[in-house]
């Protein structure tokens, strides 16, 4: 029921944004009573960053074995396109939901704020992982993070319109430059 | 009159988001009234589009007169610094308000996509000035899209909380990335 609750949130995000989405909207989409899911999560902000936090979990276990198939040839390509995945799938968009409405809500961005410190820290981690490399040499750890950042960017525009082919070439260049920049 | 209007607008979008704002809060803290801001804006749409279009404009003519005070020397890093400005600006986060309110909300976002479209393009244009490249040579092209994607992405990220030191080391970095990586 936990998880439906929390599947239910994050679809709700994702179709009809934060300011469509309440308690008794999501409680709806699961098909659960209002007491069981008052019961499971007393608020709309404490569903909420549960929606977010599981759901990101699950993202990194569809990662994982995406990762096992990663190719030898062209593999930093590759890479590029297990983490873009992240940031156009559903998660990002209602998580991007979720981090809009904290800008205005200093009491929703203070429960933001560790949720999004863990998941940069864990994506980081998991991105230099699947790059093999070492994160102390050279620029290494910056052309990371402005990896993610970037992946970040590319996913706010296509949460306005289908950019795949833009979004292809660009990725296509960035793995170009990461190979040659990145200190192995 | 309507300027006052555009600029309480985007002032509002900052400091409550899109869904506190509403025409009566914004003619309100223009000290317009109702009917004379209906006359100009006959709807909060008009009215959102209309503030970040002006606004946007006007960041650019701020950004051209940063320019003429660009040094010879490190001046890939300072063009970064010049565009990134644009991305930690209220301009963006009230963009960013109307960006993920039209994500949900398909006549908004018929509205918002053109204006995007060319506001992109002129950005894009305006970096490739800045950088003194040609467009067409190598991959110039996608990473100046890059640049500005990671932009976008720090932009996002500094919407939560004042990452500036991340940032710094980031475009530091990226600083070098370009010098060694665009074809002159």
């Amino acid at each position: 029921m936990r998880q439906r609750l929390l599947e239910a949130t994050v679809e709700s995000l994702v179709d009809v944004g934060w300011s469509g989405t309440t308690t008794t909207v999501v409680s709806q989409r699961a098909g659960v009573s209002r007491g069981a899911q008052l019961h499971h999560f007393p608020s709309k902000q404490a569903l909420v960053i549960a929606a977010v936090e599981h759901l990101t979990e699950r993202r990194r276990d569809e990662m994982a074995s995406a990762v096992e198939e990663l190719p030898a040839q062209g593999r930093t390509r590759a890479v590029l396109d297990v983490l873009a995945a992240q940031f156009v799938s559903p998660v990002f968009f209602a998580a991007l939901e979720l981090w809009v409405a904290a800008r205005t809500d200093p009491e929703l961005r203070d429960a933001v704020g560790p949720l999004e410190r863990r998941v940069g820290r864990e994506t980081h981690a998991y991105a230099v992982d699947l790059l093999g490399i070492d994160d102390n040499r050279g620029r290494n750890r910056q052309l990371v993070q402005a990896t993610l950042d970037l992946l970040r960017g590319l996913g706010l525009a296509a949460s306005l319109s289908d950019d795949t082919a833009r979004r292809t070439s660009i990725l296509d260049a960035w793995a170009i430059t990461l190979d040659t920049e990145l200190e192995r």
